[in-house]
């Protein structure tokens, strides 16, 4: 698998233990079919809008019927928040890899802004940033809401555990946070895959710019540590 | 008019000059009336989206009838576009106002920004960035997109200047434009007038955020100037 692919897997429930292989097995290929029902149906949303694309067309890209693609997700909008979900499971497992890292804070939140870079610009970016504007139920808004507000609250405390542990300049966190979310949620509006830069380029460099502006201008001299990149890995 | 507003008169041509006053004030009032549509628009899209807006529902705002509308804008599209230029041309003006002016190019960067921002955060904001997926013809799409490039060059282009002058600490100036451009244009996602902050606060909170990351770290202590805010006014 492409390391710029997040796995939808991560974004459901793991199929329950088995004690049989045989059925382990079967359920390791449903995991892939339905893994593969929604990468199809997040490409599909990206370029051509949630509300122009059918289950119909999904199912067509899969050479398979309807009904099977519905074996997998009970509707169109399950299918929307699938995909929203395994961009954004990305950025919820970068917070939970670092949580208990000795690292500075500017360190834990370069690790989850990277993740989220990457993410923004998978096949799941266009799903991640706008899910929420496509006259989505009530309660499916609400669900999606929660999910971003957690991750700008995560990032919202990094943040001000940064500037107390000195690792990063005297902000306003939530600000800040807008800002930096904001730029990396924008990635979805211009990053194609065609470009010369692979998403974990564009992360990358991302991560490099905020650095400029997060880094206390006192220790601008002080020799920095080798990127956290090297020592956390997001389980795929 | 409200600082925060952009006046939509700005957007399209001036009205031919006249030397009779009365035709005069008939074009100035032609004028007030076509602005108002712009902005009814502006709300309307903003709130409902393009597409389930109708001219009819903009026509209801105001209390008059369709045909009335149909007097000022030709038809839709060229309604939202009305309402995209009104939003960018704010920009546009900020950019060159600070043209001839020998003020560091970091400082003639902040105005730009800072104008930029405002523009997001006023009700243009929406048709600014969501603009280009409405499914537009063609011949908009271009339009479109090419005075965004020509703003994300400009702001390159101040980038450039600003690493060459020593304003600005060195960068890669297309991902930083990337960067900062992605982080207003966000603003329109999740600022709503009703917040306790206005657009300008706004602005000036992106403004100094960024400042931490493109001012050069090794004049970190060398005073800085007062802000160009004081010395550039966009005419309105």
């Amino acid at each position: 698998m492409n390391s710029r692919r997040a796995s939808p897997h991560q974004a459901g429930k793991e199929p329950a233990a088995s004690t049989s292989p045989w059925r382990a097995s079967r359920e390791r290929r449903r995991e892939v079919k339905r893994e593969a029902v929604i990468r199809a149906a997040a490409r599909a949303f990206n370029r051509k809008g949630y509300h122009n694309t059918s289950l119909d067309d999904i199912a067509a890209t899969l050479e398979v019927t309807k009904p099977t693609v519905y074996y997998y997700v009970s509707n169109k909008e399950q299918l929307l928040f699938q995909c929203f979900l395994a961009g954004v499971e990305q950025i919820r497992a970068a917070f939970r890899e670092v949580k208990d890292l000795e690292a500075p804070a500017r360190e834990r939140l370069n690790a989850v802004l990277r993740h989220y870079g990457e993410a923004v610009a998978s096949e799941f970016g266009w799903c991640m940033v706008r899910a929420e504007d496509q006259d989505l139920s009530p309660a499916m808004s609400r669900h999606i809401k929660a999910l971003k507000s957690e991750i700008d609250q995560g990032i919202r405390r990094l943040i001000r555990e940064g500037v107390q542990d000195g690792s990063i300049e005297r902000c306003d966190p939530k600000m800040t946070a807008f800002a930096l979310a904001g730029a990396l949620n924008w990635i979805a509006h211009w990053y194609r895959e065609s470009q010369s830069l692979t998403g974990a380029e564009i992360a990358e460099a991302f991560v490099t710019i905020f650095e400029g502006g997060l880094r206390p201008r006192s220790a601008s001299q002080v020799a920095t540590r080798a990127p956290l990149r090297r020592r956390v890995r997001i389980a795929r």
